[in-house]
């Protein structure tokens, strides 16, 4: 895949990634590391929670799409680097056995005034499961490469 | 430690967490699963990067602010059900070796209309390194249940 820079994206591109399922054995390892709440750890444990269930953890959500975002899923020469995030939202919990997708949306673009070399790109993640519906909204501030000469 | 319902807690509060120390094969360790980009995986090739040096994914803090947060940096009864972010900003990386602890401010509360056994309490929680230099600051939207009865 080409990787780009800066002057090759423009407001209302849409890129979409690769799918990722999380089970529900991953969704426990992720929790006992970073995130152990029983709503993250024990089905039985989670029924009679918020979640009404075994939910992944936001940060595990997060995470993941971070994975897809590098695997493909916005291919900005230079990797993926966040100045900043603008905002997160989880309209629905990730569940055991959702398979995750990610359209990413550029929202705009701002060449540094400091360094001539890169810019800043806003950007809208959208994190949907295998019914198309959301799990995640981000909006986030990617620092993105001038192309050289 | 008690845990704490909505009505325990008031705008300007101040929690403090545990500390947790970040060495460089816990970086590499989450970069190897959710964000293997060079300078998250190997010294070598983050020496030509962006970063300087071997840096944590900002989504590896995020994971470890939150389990701070868990582990009683904020006792909220109910545990840390997080509604959503409205910012964080990443103003150094954290470095392998990095002491991590956080404070977390109260910022706002608001009872549900919809859902009289809760309500929403927007807290500052910033991450500091053993230099007391902020690595992160994140702005996020808790939900807190009330007291019963």
């Amino acid at each position: 895949m080409n990787k780009l820079y800066l002057e090759d994206f423009s407001p209302g591109q849409t890129f979409a990634s690769q799918s990722a399922t999380i089970d529900a054995d991953a969704i426990k390892a992720y929790a006992r590391q970073f995130d152990p709440q029983p709503f993250h750890l024990d089905e039985t444990a989670a029924a009679d929670t918020f979640f009404k269930g075994l939910a992944a953890s936001g940060w595990h959500t997060v995470s993941t799409t971070m994975r897809l975002l590098v695997d493909g899923g916005l291919p900005i020469a230079g990797g993926i680097i966040g100045a900043g995030v603008d905002e997160i939202r989880w309209p629905r919990p990730t569940r055991p056995g959702d398979t995750l997708r990610l359209v990413t949306e550029v929202l705009e673009l701002r060449p540094s005034k400091s360094r001539p070399d890169q810019g800043l790109m806003k950007v809208r993640t959208t994190t949907f499961n295998q019914k198309d519906e959301a799990v995640q909204v981000m909006v986030s501030n990617l620092v993105v490469p001038r192309r050289p000469g």
